[in-house]
């Protein structure tokens, strides 16, 4: 039998809800009855579960967390970074893993709202219309991260991703490459199109005309795809470059290009984007943009405690820009020397 | 404005419970009343969401579901096997990252206890005592995946561990290795141990010695370890054969032979456990044993939806233990020339 907060409020001659003052800390008691209820769970054994404690707060010290992937590494390590700092201040994180469908990350905020976390920590896949998640968001502070999710948000933390295309246009651009194509742009995700934008101005500058944009998803399929459907054009010198927009993308045009008998780098280079932990571990090493996503998470849920602590004192949105850099491994190296100015197409 | 449950009620001239009755199908109503409170709904464009209809249900529809390593894309794999196995019946499903703590186990328990999860998959890293899960779960359906809890769980989905090990020690026998050490092994996880056991047993009736077995865990770092502190028996011919008892461990203990200048498989083996991904993409590829981690994940969802159907149905404790294969790459071979019958220990 456990003993329950009733027994240490009869054996103390106190209310239960004194019990709970005393556990909480919430409201102020007498030193005097602090001492008697202590004496009561010393005698009794009481040992406060966390769950009571945490309802005695009114809070649950539970925080949500939407992922659009916890297959890929990126997410993964977005979630250790929100669980690292969550449970250092007492708070544990429910996932929810949404598939990049608008339907389930609505269906999830709906869900955790309904089991009261405290707040929630939205890495967006596919964000559903400002007004409806407005609606569905009431009264949960939310802090986006990865990707924007504009005034909803008590705060932003992402990366740098336009720097991360400036980047890689200006490594490619420099080995002498130019014909590049960009693989998985999802024209929905700013995070995506923020890549995109600052690799084709880049490349445009420096090499006169303008990549080929391939949509798709940061899907490793959507990668293979579309590397598989470049195959003779890389084949025939009018594409020697790919910069995928994640490293799954990355990882699916590698197996692409292998299945056509392609080697990287001497054929066709790749460039990806995160560094996942496999950027390092397939042969060649994944040339990629390095994102801090362990940083990231860590900062998001600060973020998210913080507005928690204090909700009043929250200033406006806040938005925080973590920097990226080009990690250069084995994918990238100058162009083959066949092809000429003819780009293939016409 | 949204439309609430009470205006639908007004206009249709019914109470707030009967209109919840329409909507959850759980108490019989009149087709006079079905039909004039769904007149109302059309009338008011009233959209029942799906938190309200859950609660009207006395259900949240939505599951937990615990892993040590979220990381690991073995778990992330499983965790996908839940989702779509529960996806498609219309729960969803809450991730809690255990970290193989047992504190954070049991923190998670309670969090979804109160956050009233209809049920729990469990796949436990650390579990405490059978006593206090018992105490914690109370009241919750829970079934185990990838690891036992005897009979606390209402159905158990393993894969064969043990015979994983009598693979592995066949497969390395086969090649003619004579000396074989294991790495992580995890003396307090069953499913650690009966991967032991298989290969220690084949072992030494194969080959007339006992293998070396290095205590660790489940995580990268202890096969980077256990490999770097056998690096000099593996120089001397002492070693030739590494058994890592998941995948992660046997990426590990590759870095460290790399690190070494050591050449896998010329100067050792190395066999892992799961056949995440990863273990396509590295090269060599690595010889594994396969488990189907996403098959597990969906047969313990539907173990556990079968359960919160028709609890009353449920016959005791239902096991199921799924079938292995030894997915051989480029990571085994014959061991080297050199090195006599001596182990190097004394």
């Amino acid at each position: 039998m456990s003993v329950s907060i009733s027994d240490v409020a009869a054996r103390a001659g106190v209310s239960r809800a004194t019990v709970s003052h005393v556990l909480s800390g919430n409201r102020p008691v007498s030193q005097r009855v602090q001492s008697r209820v202590r004496e009561a769970m010393r005698d009794l054994g009481y040992v406060p579960s966390r769950t009571a404690q945490n309802l005695a707060r009114g809070t649950t010290r539970t925080i949500g967390l939407l992922v659009p992937d916890i297959g890929n590494s990126f997410f993964a390590e977005l979630a250790k970074g929100v669980e690292q700092a969550s449970i250092e201040r007492g708070f544990n994180v429910l996932l929810g893993n949404t598939g990049w469908t608008s339907e389930r990350e609505l269906f999830y905020l709906e869900t955790l709202k309904s089991q009261a976390v405290d707040g929630v920590v939205y890495a967006a896949g596919a964000p559903a219309p400002t007004s409806r998640l407005a609606e569905v968001l009431a009264g949960v502070p939310m802090v986006a991260v990865d990707e924007e999710l504009g005034e909803l948000a008590a705060a932003t933390i992402v990366s740098d991703n336009r720097a991360g295309g400036v980047l890689t246009a200006h490594h490619l651009a420099g080995l002498g490459h130019r014909r590049a194509a960009v693989l998985g742009a999802s024209p929905d995700l700013v995070s995506s199109m923020q890549r995109v934008d600052g690799f084709v101005a880049t490349w445009t500058e420096l090499v006169g005309r303008a990549p080929e944009v391939v949509e798709g998803s940061f899907e490793e399929e959507s990668g293979y795809r579309a590397a598989a459907a470049l195959v003779p054009r890389v084949r025939a010198g009018a594409v020697t470059a790919l910069f995928a927009l994640n490293d799954l993308v990355a990882l699916g045009a590698l197996r692409a290009l292998r299945e056509a008998a392609l080697t990287v780098p001497v054929d066709c280079s790749v460039v990806g984007f995160d560094d996942i932990w496999a950027a390092r571990h397939v042969s060649p090493g994944l040339t990629t943009v390095r994102q801090d996503a362990v940083g990231m998470g860590a900062l998001a849920a600060e973020a998210l405690l913080r507005v928690l602590r204090d909700p009043a004192g929250a200033p406006g949105p806040g938005r925080q820009v973590l920097p990226v850099d080009l990690t250069v491994r084995g994918t990238t190296a100058p162009p083959p020397q066949t092809g000429g100015d003819d780009d293939g197409r016409d």
